[in-house]
């Protein structure tokens, strides 16, 4: 699982990078891993979220925790690493305007993270004919499934050259 | 603008940890000041999100960024230090259950940024006496008051422990 895996029914556009009209709804793509550890939980606490629970596992025991997670926002920023490396293979990058976020579970230092991603919206720009802003739901998994992480994000995806060019006028 | 400024009718919550029963809807805080520059955002680019506008200004010219731009989520993770150093006194922490967030503008390099957080919504649990859901609609903003981020997040907050025991239990 070390590459991303388009399962759309075009295979063709799974190596080069995808533009809004190579996208459907229902599309899937699935991330490499990332293993999680202690010192990567406590090196982002320290510097974005410095909170017992994200800091010392024996502090964290006793919280809502019991035991150290790393931070929201390091589960977050390690997906759109994921993403970005290996998730969505999107023309010209990964521009989010925005999105929503909820974390079921705490990821722990034990966890090796994947993404899986799924198109549930895909809406042509009106004013920007090379463009299209695209909603894509991720869930961001452990090793034994567990999802850590939902996030629904709209992103900015060029058109094809060629097929802004070729469409419709009308 | 160096502290936390709890703008409530009741002052004498400023410096303590602040419980659910100490909160208001429309509750105003204010966070301490975070400067950024140009070696964080590409840092945090290169170990979360590896692409060419967040990574290096020249590439970043000719892409929709028009120059070098901070991850969304790295600005996200800034907030949440402010929050925890400075914003958000709440007791036991921050412990956020999810939440939406937009990116109105991208991050410069010259930015110095500071969070303004208004309580729009308090549930005490109906399960669990000692504590409750609030959400917290928060503005990242820069010097020139220019909106970065907007993020609304659902925070769970302890009840004061004697207010808990005082409760009517009907």
């Amino acid at each position: 699982m070390s590459a991303s895996n388009h399962s759309s029914a075009s295979p063709a556009a799974t190596p080069q990078p995808i533009y809004l009209d190579d996208l459907k709804v229902g599309d899937q793509f699935k991330s490499g891993e990332h293993a999680m550890d202690e010192a990567q939980i406590t090196t982002f606490a320290a510097q974005f979220d410095p909170q017992p629970f994200h800091l010392d596992d024996t502090a964290a025991r006793g919280t809502l925790f019991g035991g150290l997670a790393a931070s929201g926002w390091h589960t977050a920023a390690i997906t759109m690493r994921l993403q970005v490396t290996s998730g969505l293979p999107i023309a010209g990058g990964i521009v989010g305007a925005g999105g929503e976020l909820t974390w079921p579970r705490p990821t722990r230092a034990t966890d090796v993270l994947h993404v899986v991603s799924e198109v549930t919206a895909i809406a042509p720009s009106k004013s920007k004919p090379d463009r299209g802003m695209v909603t894509v739901r991720s869930e961001t998994r452990n090793q034994h499934g567990d999802v850590l992480q939902v996030a629904t994000v709209r992103i900015v995806v060029p058109r094809r050259p060629d097929a802004a060019s070729l469409a419709p006028t009308a």
